[in-house]
């Protein structure tokens, strides 16, 4: 017995104090600083972006990332990781597109273009005709379609620039892109031209998933985003000249779906290591660019939030999972695959979080909860305000965990500062250069903080 | 009286429903709306930037810009647009620095160095010396005259990442590059070498003001600053070979005070007019870049925000001004001017409000004032929320509205997201590309929306 208090003298009353020290704000503290100053999201992503690069589904690119998280994961001995195989769509982009605007006197002036993922190519020689501007769906009923058969469609509605938020500015005006080929095909048009979904005037085009729906195949018209400087372009050219005609060509094609993976990460709890918390990104990208924003600056974070708890002590109680989720583009396979899996295996999920809307200062969170849920959660929002996190709104999580949705699992979106987003979102520029180390960071650090909360004190 | 009634019926009953319906929330939400449908901040910090470029006091870009920047307030229609004559100092900085590593087998790599301003230049042949490197002014006390003397200190403590509002951390490590020589000196340095105050690893050395205090022309020693890269770098050589020697070459020169002004626009106000409301950032930059966020963006957020009343229709109670104050970079004479002659008239300030933080998503504010003034201000918060603004702390305002200070009049400074503050902070890269048109726009909404309320509600 006086052994046992001598060694309670040397170990036990210091590891108490270290117990009782740890308070919510001193873990959380520790988390922020560890990723500030040890943080493995920017190093990762520099790999990712710059190593591997843009990773659409079914591509090569696609696969050496998966191999490489995987790796990367098994090096931070994470107790569990796999690979869950996931059947994904194949598009392939062919050869740059190419597109000009030609005056009825003949002078023509090229203009950057891609084509919209899942569109179909124009035949070999390209589209020429003439365009018709519209800003809605109800324009081309009003047009009617004696005025739109035979030509080139041409969506130009600017996203609004009224909306704080830029995500509402994007979902007020990407029915344009998502279905505008689909609409203007029944009234008789060749193609359609979008305007790029992005806020700034500049020389980039955007692509982003389009779907034909249930349009029979000899209806499917090949659907282009063109840049907002030459969709001005294009506007005041059609204003001084309404014969004009439009070319392009593109040479994408839909391939056979082929054989992917999610890549899963977990930790496993200490006191219900059947129950869950998912923390994820979607690991496939648009092609355009490196997709350093979209999503890779997600998936890194995701993967640092695991990492992030472990150097800061912390021994999870639930199972923590990172899911890094294939084909969120151009299909939501991923998410859906291992939403299917969850329920077959009867996982209980009591937490999933994402990160989709690109590396910059966290502003907070987005939940999807029920109202007893949300009251539990908010409560933790003082804990956060040193770190300038204030954001804690009921809404919309992420299309990934969204798939998870059942009622009683919380699903949650980190929400960044987005006035930058749609500047990067599917184009060009989305590169590694265009993330900021500590914005990436703080993302990561504010996730596991969050992480740390609901695994301590649960969800109900 | 029939007639009164009719003319009523007709045009005041509108009136009325207008004034009603003008609620606080709906004057903010048109200032917002204004700015980021029509604002010209980023129109005018483009020419400011690309057609005039850095201003540094007493340079023919300063007075460019205090030119042109006089005629666009002109031509904005406000009540009285004015020149206010200080003189300031004139630091030059000659042909561009140039500084090597030369290890002790003489081998020799060239570093990014750039001298500080109101440094003096080294012989005109450069200097070449052994290297000290330390961390802090105690380090010199340790190390001792007798290791110094002859040497090249080199100030080598980085910003510290820990710290979440980058403003803090520049703080925590600025006495190096403001006092570093004048310490160095006492020790019998014959320069130093200052790791550039940038949270980042870059190749941008970051220049910035120092001061030799009261130290004897002969006692003072050339400064620099060389990039976070480089302070890497020479640290690591001089670990593996502490004899290596380092030389330098800068030619500054600080010339006699020369004329320039602070440039003032008016709204007068309807109630108060000798009561009033300043608006301001500082036109004069460092001179590596065009200073866009420093302090560009605030001095055209500034005369927007005087703009953006107008256009949203607000006529206000007090007599409104926007001030560009010259030379807050090295002497803050424009901000000591400008608060002189405030108190010279007997000019009652109630609100001055700074913008020197960079031109990013603003957050909020922080204010100098009583608690009671404090109390009163975050009652408007919620009328924030909409915006995402949430930071109301009392606090720092700024370096020019802060020579205002007097226990009565409220100050504040606009804080924006600062993580990447000091990535462009009197760099080479602190250029127009680096300001997003959004964020600039919700600056000035935020600065606009603050002085309508202050304005409306006063500030006792």
């Amino acid at each position: 017995m006086k052994k046992l208090i001598v060694i309670m003298l040397c170990f036990g009353f210091s590891a108490l104090n270290v117990v009782q020290a740890q308070t919510d704000q001193d873990v959380i503290k520790s988390i922020y600083n560890n990723s500030l100053t040890q943080g493995k999201s920017y190093d990762w992503l520099n790999y990712l972006s710059n190593q591997i690069g843009g990773r659409l589904s079914g591509s090569v690119n696609a696969q050496q990332a998966v191999e490489w998280t995987k790796e990367e994961m098994e090096k931070l001995g994470f107790d569990k990781v796999w690979l869950q195989p996931v059947m994904v769509p194949k598009w392939v982009r062919g050869g740059k597109e190419y597109a000009y605007i030609e005056s009825s006197s003949g002078k023509s002036t090229t203009v950057n273009i891609c084509a919209l993922g899942s569109s179909v190519a124009t035949p070999s020689l390209g589209i020429k005709a003439p365009v018709v501007e519209v800003k809605t769906f109800d324009d081309l009923a009003r047009i009617g379609k004696d005025s739109i058969a035979g030509k080139i469609v041409f969506f130009n509605r600017p996203m609004n620039p009224k909306f704080i938020e830029t995500f509402n500015a994007y979902s007020d005006a990407n029915d344009q892109r998502t279905k505008g080929a689909r609409e203007a095909s029944k009234y008789g048009a060749v193609g359609v031209i979008v305007r790029s979904l992005n806020l700034r005037l500049d020389d980039f085009p955007h692509t982003g998933n389009m779907s034909y729906g249930d349009l029979p195949d000899n209806q499917k018209i090949p659907a282009a985003a063109i840049s907002t400087n030459d969709a001005e372009l294009l506007s005041t050219m059609l204003s001084l000249d309404k014969d004009l005609k439009f070319y392009f060509k593109q040479n994408c094609r839909q391939l056979d779906d082929v054989q992917s993976y999610n890549v899963v990460g977990q930790i496993t709890g200490s006191e219900f290591p059947n129950e869950y918390i998912v923390v994820g990104g979607h690991l496939d990208s648009w092609d355009l660019a490196d997709g350093s924003h979209d999503d890779g600056a997600g998936c890194m974070q995701s993967m640092d939030v695991l990492r992030l708890l472990k150097i800061s002590g912390i021994k999870p109680k639930h199972s923590i999972r990172v899911v890094l989720f294939m084909n969120e583009e151009n299909g939501l396979r991923g998410g859906t695959k291992y939403a299917e899996l969850a329920k077959q295996n009867n996982e209980k999920h009591i937490f999933a979080l994402e990160s989709d809307s690109g590396g910059f200062t966290p502003r907070g969170f987005s939940f999807d909860c029920t109202d007893e849920q949300f009251e539990k959660i908010i409560a933790w929002k003082p804990l956060f305000k040193p770190y300038l996190i204030h954001y804690f709104e009921q809404g919309h999580s992420g299309a990934d965990v969204g798939r998870l949705k059942n009622g009683t699992t919380v699903l949650a979106g980190l929400s960044p500062d987005s006035q930058r987003y749609f500047d990067y979102h599917h184009a060009a520029n989305d590169t590694f250069d265009a993330v900021d180390k500590r914005e990436l960071e703080l993302g990561a650090a504010t996730m596991a903080s969050m992480v740390y909360l609901i695994d301590k004190y649960g969800t109900n």
